[in-house]
């Protein structure tokens, strides 16, 4: 149990109310654990993942990025180890026909007496377990046959180690060096849940770095201190962050070390993995080299040898790190001299999807039309919302709401004096400066990319 | 026939050389008509899918963004239509075992007498064409059984579709108002090809615009319009762009006028499609009212009336537009003075994967230690390319192939006055800047924003 409150189901309302995330295929009842980002929600996630890719990829000249299809050559999930071992143990009830993960069936309920406690299934008739593959099947080309079985993806990774050579090849790379790519993945989760946090259809942000053996070690904790400070930039609390050593029960068999970086999401979700960091030897290049009797050693022309690397992953649902984002920022909160509070997502403005809102305070007197200019030179800039409904003070709260780090206002004095307020979405502080320096005041907030610099005591 | 030349086996060779695209899981053999991007390929294809979100969303008020899944609820598909009539005529031949389209014959090979000419299967014997659906299928859950089938979304249009008053209330939008995403669509394609022209898995950048109804010719137009002037800004060669309007036989049922906007891909493959435009009337909203009984009307305030908006959609292949680009920009040319020629990717600079290659002229006399610096100084605002291996005729020539605009040179000149050579990619002139001052004027270039920016003749 965490010390920090389990604000999900608020969080899942705002998220619908503000246009973050819907349920997938809503009008129809849903589709189990698929979710739809929203305007807002997909440009949030974007600049979720064009910081992952402009650290990872853009500002490093030892990492190249890759885009790999979903649908791979089926012997990759045989080399991979998938199509043997990537399963769960599964249980049915004879009696109420349910289906359950026998290893989780202390959470699991049953489907005929739902008044019955979680975990109770005396009347139950469960059968033995029995494993079932958690990759999602289809098939290519007419016929439903075994010979054109192949997967939907259930990781990145795989992608960029069959691409190994091709890479390395093309871009002249030498070891060590990264290949980093951005994608979705499928799984057929029996038990998905919490909202975004476990779908059957997700986003990963997944690296491979490939080093010379025995150089692998040091490589490790140089990613694992790099990941996290990435995440500590994102504006996550750093009370909220730790690792979680893999112990030797939880290592995956040709792994030799490997850390969760794990969030705290409040309640009884508490701390769970966000990002996992992992020394995977050279068990996959090894594997895809003997299942497609293709040599991928990479040639070291200075020592003049040939080895196959050991691999660095570093690897980050795109889901979940937007998910802990939400819960980090969403904050509810008095506000003096008002009889209603406020809600705020605190979201760092660098990853904010609307950078300002713009409002006339009034409808007349030119004020509109000199909001809308303003608001139409800021959007070649950055996203901007235009606002001229209602109270004032409700426009800025759904922009609070909206994690929308400034608002601009103009009132009868701006259409004199040519003057608007910027108003700073944490403290509600409000300063005044010209319209024409608006853009770079805020600009300047914004380059200063730290998680505080919407308040305004911050140097602007 | 084209008049421009077929330049596919060349460019399929130079993707793979330099990194664009190679072949989905190579080294297993391929898998069908599946690739996967490179490191520059996936630089140039995010290129194009950012300079489509900033025209279609961010410089507009009017058009909101969207992510939704590609697992979708299955009745999606029977409200769509797609579920009974998105299917092929499929033939086998019960003497080859192979399958054909019924529609497409005359370009099927046998693959028992494969030295036959295509079309002719006068020793085949053909069964009476049946239909194939396009979408691939899976199971959702661990049970293959009908209850569980879900689809791969053939098409991201739906996804807008279910989400349009989701979407239009929590952002307050009023009619005419857009959705746009991007994503990914798959098709069981029986007879995929021409590289990434026609592939199983591929990519959508999709706007639904919701208009009222008799407003829809007027728009229809506008937005026509607009596609065809964004292809042209891409550079892609004005004629090699044309409308292809739907004739009555071509239109779906549903639809009051559609243009395809072609462009020449050169060779036998001719005009071919890269995006559409069509006037959908209000079919899909209408399908999907009555198939969720959900009502989906747009309630217009200020009118005091409600109705189904229609809705003219813009459907860009991101892929094909990929292709198109790189088959427009691909040409040989002599080099005065030299031997060999030289094989140049003339891409917008804007598009362009690697925006400066920085190479110290030898390997010594402190040369790459100020190319080093340089680099990393650009590699802040744009991609950057350090090479020191090799002649620099050669760097050069590799660059050219990448469609890298600039070349940046340090010689022994430079680590005196500070001054280094920038080398424009389409005339090869030379001129010389302070190196302080590089990155700004790369910047200006790139600002400008035209296809020719990338020639010395251009302001700077």
């Amino acid at each position: 149990m965490s010390t920090y409150p389990d604000v999900m189901e608020k969080l899942v309302s705002l998220c619908k109310r503000r246009g973050f995330i819907f349920q997938s295929s809503e009008i129809y009842g849903g589709t189990g654990s698929v979710w739809d980002y929203g305007p807002l929600g997909v440009e949030l996630k974007n600049n979720v993942k064009a910081r992952w890719w402009q650290a990872m990829v853009r500002e490093r000249d030892d990492v190249e990025g890759l885009d790999a299809a979903i649908l791979m050559h089926p012997r990759v999930w045989e080399a991979s180890g998938h199509v043997s071992g990537f399963s769960d143990p599964l249980v049915d009830c004879k009696a109420c026909k349910a289906r359950f993960r026998a290893d989780k069936l202390g959470d699991a309920q049953c489907p005929r007496k739902p008044s019955k406690k979680p975990g109770e299934h005396t009347d139950c008739q469960l059968t033995e377990p029995r494993l079932f593959n958690l990759m999602f099947k289809t098939f290519m080309g007419p016929v439903e046959e075994s010979a054109s079985v192949v997967y939907l993806r259930p990781e990145t990774a795989q992608g960029i180690f069959v691409n190994f050579l091709n890479v390395q090849q093309a871009t002249r790379q030498k070891v060590p060096f990264g290949i980093a790519q951005i994608g979705k993945a499928f799984r057929n989760e029996i038990t998905p849940g919490n909202f975004i946090f476990r779908t059957r259809e997700f986003e990963q942000m997944e690296m491979q770095f490939f080093v010379e053996p025995g150089t692998d070690m040091e490589w490790f904790e140089t990613w694992k201190a790099a990941r996290l400070e990435w995440h500590h930039a994102l504006g996550l609390d750093p009370s909220r962050l730790e690792f979680h050593q893999h112990t030797a029960q939880e290592l995956a068999h040709y792994a030799r070390a490997a850390f969760d970086i794990n969030f705290d999401f409040g309640g009884s979700l508490g701390f769970q993995e966000i990002e996992g960091v992992h020394n995977r030897s050279d068990f996959d290049l090894k594997q895809h080299q003997e299942f497609s009797s293709k040599k991928l050693e990479y040639v070291d022309q200075v020592q003049n040898k040939r080895y196959l690397p050991w691999v660095i992953e570093t690897s980050v649902g795109a889901d979940r790190v937007t998910l802990a984002i939400l819960v980090n920022a969403l904050r509810e909160e008095a506000v003096p001299g008002e009889q209603e509070g406020r809600t705020v997502l605190g979201i760092h403005p660098a990853l904010s999807p609307i950078k300002a809102g713009v409002f006339p305070l009034t409808k007349k007197d030119g004020q509109p039309e000199m909001a809308e200019k303003l608001a139409a030179a800021l959007r070649k800039r950055f996203p901007v919302f235009y606002d001229d409904a209602g109270a004032i003070g409700r426009r800025y709260r759904r922009q609070d709401e909206a994690g929308t780090p400034f608002g601009l206002t103009i009132d009868s004095d701006s259409t004199k004096n040519d003057d608007v307020t910027i108003r700073f979405r944490d403290d509600m502080a409000q300063i005044r400066v010209s319209s024409s320096r608006a853009a770079d005041v805020i600009g300047a907030y914004l380059a200063a990319d730290h998680a505080d610099a919407v308040s305004s005591k911050s140097p602007a």
